[in-house]
């Protein structure tokens, strides 16, 4: 606490450093908007010309769609494959739209195998097709090879471009190896795998370790300790989940044999990592994940909506839990004062145990061995939070509505719906993973349905029961 | 769509085989509490050799605090620098001080300087000094440097030990310094980074493109095109975001000289990015980031009661609201049924533009220059939300109620509330952001507060100037 203000004041700092870094500043856009006006090609190939492709992507994304079209149709020979692969989702389809098909094929042919793989297949069949004939017969056969594993598989995410190597190799043959092959090279490339003789891996070597050692060294003398090799048919998000968690670079990929077939780098993985968090964190805001900042109303619209009437239906669900004491609130309409203050504490906490629930489930913290003792745990924190508050709120009611029967009603009701916020925050999530959902989706209507209704009932039951 | 069966079988298989591959199964905690129970430390020995750090890391977080100290009590030679790395923030200083000095030495001696840095930059000042006294003196001076820089800044994170080459060197030259030099070399390095004669970065080779070089070949030939130094002081969320962004798996980092200092590689970034994509669901959710799944009940509750306490305050605002429309209510009991509908719908679509923004401004999509365009969408999703929900939630009102009055009133108040819970959950986070501060903090209380009042305002004031 005590670097609180250090703390701010870097991050100030850093923030108005990152402005001149990172950021894409508005003289830029304005610059681009004037120059598309003025249909300056050579004017906008000075500016793109230092941008990174993925600058070059947000850019686009953060246009407006009439300003990308005209720019678009100005300069569509500068979008390569790379701006393709960095853009959004939901604007692939628009900008591939756009270009002539020339510029497309272009484009895509530049592409590792797994970028293509990538680009293509959330795009509609006529767009695949075309990109698919813009290839060399080599690149096509191996991106529908790719596109033949299932949907969000290890197989979808690697590239086919291996540097491999028998294990008996020297270090001396592996180094000749590569200076005689170098067109055939993945554009990055961090280890060489090494393979018995039926292309099984055995274990891999760094880069580092390969040009620190003696080019008589033998290959497999240098391989690192630890080694995986990652199942084609592995889910993405556990693919993932084992470079974050063993901190990879790049790991082998293998059929159903055993056999390498690709390898999977952690560029990929950071993108299915960024993706999960973003859906979860969407999901728990009640957004659906598909939807993205250059979509217009009407489509935002569109997304947005059937949450709300979910939550539309279950609000009524707690508005008929309140009809049933009508004459209750007739008798003491203090009681609809103080209703919302149970339901939306109850709606915090369980929210708070579900966030947590929710993030320990994604990274794997929370698991079969620990499951009980936290929902324990969280159990025993609605309980403690329900004491720790219930008093005080329900001495300033009983002290402000003149009632001590009010205050002691009040507080019981807190305590009652804190518990049973915490327990539905934690069982909702545990249960939608155990029926292999995800966590996140829908978790937010299930437990606040609950806390509304539990603490309505809970507050004008016990009212109804012993204030009239 | 038509995938989705595909995607649900694969989505099991592969949990199932991760099941396998990745989670510590029960298994393997039972059978550790057998073997600490018959003390059978040979036992212990053989079931953790075969396992990763981070993964003895994650059993340690695991098992009750009970178990763990019997465990550390009979096994904590086991525990290396790599396993205390591993661990979640809030044990380590609990493990710590299970571990015999010379353990704890034994275990920092082997980090490299970033990892000593991240272990004790949160620990208590007797725990640094105890780990400091451990390191040898060349390594000590290395971490007391490291820690002179500001805390969240690139030179934290930062490894001092550097691979770096003179530009005009040629490949064998380098090759011939590596071989000579295996000892002073870090354990991992994806680049050497080549310098002119005052140490001022100018490019970077990888060591594929080295490895299959000619030896004559001059490094400067064949340096990245793309090439960033990162500033010292930078904080390291803007470090992360260009390593995201740009795709890199190191960086050279240097002081205010323009020299090189360091090097930040992927895993670091990875660790930063995670850390904020966490704090952000967490914050979001109203749960401070700091808590751990390895917290009591206590510490939990004292972690999240203040959350509590805030929203205790706003819906004592919301109450106070109602309250100024107690005659209103006491003539149309009605309205009490009704109200938390719309004051809940608010809340929802509140939170759906808030997670959007915060989001947005997370990943840098949302920026000065596209402000206004997502402000304006926002609002017109809000409306058009409104205007879609109104007409079926007042049908049914003026149905249930046979009031058509009611219904107009409810729709209306609906469309009110959501259009103003849409500008509140953008203006509120891009407002935080402004003021530098975390644009998820507080977020959700401020917007639900917003949504509650307005909402309750909304219904009730109209109720009392149309229905009365």
């Amino acid at each position: 606490m005590a670097d609180r203000d250090e703390d701010t004041i870097l991050r100030e700092r850093a923030a108005d450093e990152s402005r001149d870094a990172y950021a894409l500043d508005d003289t830029l856009r304005a610059q681009l908007k004037a120059m598309v006006a003025a249909r300056d090609v050579a004017a906008i190939d000075a500016l793109m010309e230092p941008l990174h492709a993925a600058d070059i992507a947000d850019l686009l994304e953060q246009v407006s769609e009439g300003e990308r079209a005209a720019w678009l149709a100005l300069w569509s020979k500068g979008i390569d494959g790379e701006v393709l692969s960095e853009l959004d989702w939901g604007l692939r389809e628009e900008v591939i739209d756009l270009l002539p098909d020339q510029v497309l094929a272009d484009a895509v042919r530049e592409l590792d195998s797994d970028d293509v793989v990538d680009l293509v297949e959330d795009l509609e069949e006529a767009q695949i097709e075309a990109i698919l004939e813009a290839l060399e017969p080599a690149d096509r056969v191996a991106v529908e090879q790719a596109l033949a594993w299932p949907e969000e598989s290890a197989g979808r995410l690697m590239q086919r471009e291996v540097v491999h190597a028998l294990e008996h190799w020297t270090v001396g043959q592996m180094i000749d190896h590569l200076r005689a092959n170098t067109q055939g090279l993945p554009e990055q490339f961090y280890h060489v795998i090494l393979t018995d003789p039926r292309l099984k891996p055995v274990g891999y070597v760094t880069l580092g370790r390969m040009l620190a050692s003696a080019r008589t060294t033998e290959m497999r003398a240098i391989t690192e300790d630890s080694f995986r090799t990652i199942p084609a048919t592995q889910h993405e998000d556990d693919v993932a989940y084992a470079f974050n968690q063993y901190h990879l670079i790049s790991a082998p990929v293998v059929d159903g044999d055993g056999r390498l077939v690709g390898v999977i780098t952690i560029d990929d993985a950071m993108i299915v990592l960024d993706e999960r968090n973003e859906e979860d964190l969407l999901l728990l805001g009640g957004v659906n994940d598909e939807s993205s900042l250059s979509d217009g109303v009407i489509e935002t619209t569109r997304r947005r909506v059937p949450w709300l009437v979910v939550n539309l239906g279950t609000a009524a669900l707690a508005a008929l839990v309140i009809a049933q004491f009508e004459a209750t609130i007739s008798a003491l309409v203090a009681l609809a004062i103080l209703m919302p203050i149970v339901a939306s504490m109850g709606g915090n906490a369980g929210t708070q145990s579900l966030t947590v629930a929710v993030r320990a489930i994604a990274t794997r913290d929370l698991t079969r061995a620990n499951t009980w003792r936290f929902v324990l745990r969280e159990a025993g924190v609605g309980v403690f939070n329900g004491l720790s508050l219930a008093l005080p709120l329900a001495l300033v009611t009983g002290l402000v509505f003149g009632s001590v029967g009010l205050g002691v009603v009040i507080g019981a009701a807190l305590i009652i719906n804190l518990f049973v916020a915490a327990v539905a925050g934690t069982l909702v999530p545990l249960a939608l993973d155990r029926l292999n959902l995800d966590p996140a989706l829908a978790s937010g209507v299930f437990v606040t349905t609950v806390t509304d209704v539990i603490g309505f009932f809970a507050f004008l039951g016990l009212a109804s029961l012993f204030l009239l």
